[in-house]
């Protein structure tokens, strides 16, 4: 009794698990997408969960980040303006008070003056409130400009690595059998180095009408290179023990297969640590192929690295 | 004789301490409290310990640190407009005369303007000591606002993980057993990935009179995930081997008994290492529970988290 | 023939090394000073190396670091001052004519007014090559000014742990043998976790007439503890395998005897690695001596543990 | 067949391979150059990973990056003095209208005082085109700096070791056998603790008429100190298991043989992984020879490194 307890205990512990748990098993849900992300939306967030400000001012794109400042900027403007406007351009010298819509304008252009403490003083606040104001607001354009200085550091230090992973994974013939593969270049000219990569499998597999996803780690010819200098071809050998031995395009489809890859290395010029997820999809896997070189030899200087053939391969008849 | 030495210093070398030491036995207090935080209080530091100034200003709520930039913007505009005043404000050309409290605002905004450095010039500096102040005082200005600058960065860029933790831990059916269950989820939508966690058991021990606190690390099914995406329900089978076995609600209240955990994960946005920190008090231990899921399949392209079902269980019988 | 070879490069490969090396045998030196730092000085280093910059400005002391700032600014102001006064002081409006001192200090505070970018105006550059030079400052100033806020910025989040250790390490009685110890706390209401120590004895040995330094790793009841809330004893016990066995405080002196301390941690604020080194020489060793208590349990909310007491003891005789 | 299949990929999986791969074994060509980088270049790197900004601005050489701060405020000046020349300068109070050239200085100026927000307003813009022109040039003036404060920050704090290798290695007689010895020294004051360092062999073998390149990872006699304060002599012992026992001169030149060195350290300053990597081609190694002493005793507080000497060597005769 105590002992089958045991057992089962055991096997649950064996029982592999990426994280995602054994419930999705929704056909048409990846669990991973083709970003790199975790395929699961969250409600019910708090607030500041949800803004989760820095994180998605650092990550939205420059265009976007840029376009916020200009528009915040007016924004700001405008409101200050309506400020010095309600409590009266008089109290700003040097504006033309031609008419409404050139002081206006003046009490416009003198809190763009403030907020940037550029303060030409041909505007200048006279009495307190309008000085009290144009105090405060370039006390709030310091804070406004000193965050900006923070988020364009970190938009600019993130380690960003851009990894490149091939379109398609293909089975190609490997010694006297076959393997799973697909590879992976960094892009930029950094050093990337102590790159790790590990490759698991998903399937979904049905026990007495339950159907449930199970995850299965996938050996490698190789999990980790010192250096990480040109492609990388990432060889998983379909010998008797590997989980696709015996599999078909057909078999990995029927049971919503999906390749997750996780990899690890270091940026040296900030030795920054980059982490990277990919997956493919069954329907991403070739069978029978074989990639075609990236790699020249010039007999110069240095070896040449052609990122633009990471994607192409050869169609080969895989070993029986 | 030296075997008993030995059998002694070994005996002593394999007992577990977290760190807390074993004289911590009172009986109304926790060893980490509700936030995470160890519950010990120092006396003795020196002022510079004590103050620890920028990680009180990095950790302080964001209302508290507004409010405390713009008092100190208040006294230190207060304080140089003091010093001008005693210099005489004849020495600021612009100065509205007409009256003290007028000469003193006007000193007032002057420094607000040398401060920020926004320097309209409708006020100015002439001669020596009122223009060596206004030097002085648009130097500690700068100065301030880098500090700020700084801060606002460290505030936003401190890894700040939102784990949250099931209200209660449960005692639950698990398999042919029961088991130690609690679960965690991340609040935010950045990505976790390599999340471990760990799980001690401490209670008090009385031999000889004295009442000792011991510590015992508890098994778990699974102590790491290489994602975090959804809910993680962390599992102790208690088996005969469970420092657990065989205890009930009286008897864990009896000798304090307190469940402490260690995570330790890494936010994937900017490669940080993130811990938390959390413990259950034995009154937070609910016997014959089981959780309610949190995880919705929509058949869309993505799976639903509710984050507000953290905290649901429904009661249950539990395996004899 | 080749079994002594191998044998010799085996024995070379399990002596044991800190990183000095076993050259290091002067009477009068230490290995790390007080400070935990390295007692080695260099000659010969590039300008650059030995400069630092960085580094030098991060580590100085604030009331240094801050002098700096003031001097530099003021040398700054001098030079462009000269220059100003140089092209001729009627290239800048609003300058005071009256005596050569008067324009040499209007021409400071342009300059000062420039370099702080607070810009006035009273005082205004016209013609090109005054308004170039001022162009100029104000640019330079603002990389200056960026420059002390990143400075400002690397001081403040620099980890800097608090780690204070007891001035005596001791030699007390422990179990049924007796015990190398001393103890460290954290000075600061930061969260330590994961904390490791590790500690070595160094001696010089003379064999065939040549001084030798040799290193022994210290076993330690304990080398690592999740949690690092109060005060840790860090004990070694002496037992037969130790090579501290039968030593006494006259054998320890004669033979230059050091013992060096390793710690880490992670300070839970930012997710930081901490470092500390400290080395104990022999003559800091108390023979006999036991730590006096430093928690105190106030039956209240939390523990209280009393700093000023960490190099408190008493003394004892020791197991025989 | 089976058994086959499995051995040809277990011994696969046994090759040793840092990253480079088996194809390059041009002669002409090392893998990493004197400056530790990879000697791989890539072409169809996209537009932004070729670009690689940051990076780029945080390593290029000090005196670069003064150069283009200064051209980039001269061209956006040039730039804005245009607009506001197009818009014209009666839109300018102050400008001095004598001519054309003094005009366009004026505006210039102007641009330049808007940029750095010194606004000393003797020029300022009146209308709204103008003022808007301006409004938004001391805008982009701030973003710039706040970059500009971004990457100097940046470039310090990056991690910098200064390692120094010694400019050949060496085969010296090293017990009763032959090494090969190179050795390194941080050349910082910098406390650099936790060092560790791997040596790989690589040579071209030629098999069925295909050259591929071989790597081999050497034994050390130690791989690793806990304290970085002086040199450190790295030591391969050639013993009869060595890749290199009976190799010479002659046979390693005809292999394309090459010599790697990856290190990893932590700097502790700031807590920093520091990393660095080197290379010594075969036609670096001298045979027969000793390293010179580079440590001194003064019998004074500190031992004394003469970093000059890193580079010296005595010839010797080898052992048999």
């Amino acid at each position: 009794m105590i002992k089958k307890k045991d057992s089962l205990v055991e096997k649950e512990r064996n029982r592999q698990d990426l994280g995602f748990g054994t419930k999705m098993t929704d056909r048409q849900t990846r669990l991973i997408t083709g970003n790199g992300l975790f395929n699961v939306r969250r409600v019910g967030q708090s607030f500041e969960a949800w803004l989760n400000l820095y994180n998605r001012l650092i990550t939205i794109r420059w265009s976007t980040f840029i376009a916020m400042v200009f528009i915040l900027y007016l924004i700001l403007n405008l409101f200050f303006a309506s400020l010095y406007y309600l409590i009266g351009v008089e109290h700003l010298v040097g504006v033309n008070m031609s008419n409404p819509v050139s002081q206006f304008w003046d009490a416009f252009f003198f809190s763009a003056q403030s907020l940037t403490t550029v303060g030409y003083g041909r505007i200048a606040p006279v009495g307190f409130l309008a000085s009290f104001v144009a105090a405060f607001e370039a006390l709030s354009g310091l804070m406004l400009f000193a965050f900006i200085t923070g988020l364009l550091y970190g938009r600019f230090s993130r380690p960003n690595p851009r990894i490149l992973f091939s379109r398609n994974a293909i089975i190609a013939p490997y010694l006297d059998t076959n393997a799973f593969m697909f590879r992976m270049v960094n892009e930029k000219s950094n050093q990337i180095i102590n790159m790790t990569v590990s490759l698991d499998f998903s399937r979904v597999e049905e026990k007495n009408g339950v159907r449930n996803r199970q995850y299965y780690s996938l050996t490698l010819e190789r999990s980790k290179v010192n250096f990480f200098p040109t492609n990388w071809t990432i060889v998983h050998a379909i010998t008797e023990e590997s989980p696709l031995y015996g599999e078909t395009a057909e078999s990995l489809a029927e049971v919503d297969a999906e390749f997750m890859i996780s990899t690890e290395g270091v940026d040296d010029t900030f030795a920054d640590v980059v982490h990277k997820r990919h997956s493919y999809f069954n329907d991403e896997l070739i069978w029978g192929a074989k990639f075609k070189p990236m790699l020249e030899t010039n007999h110069d200087e240095s070896y040449i690295l052609d990122l633009r053939k990471i994607h192409n391969y050869d169609l080969v008849s895989l070993n029986p």
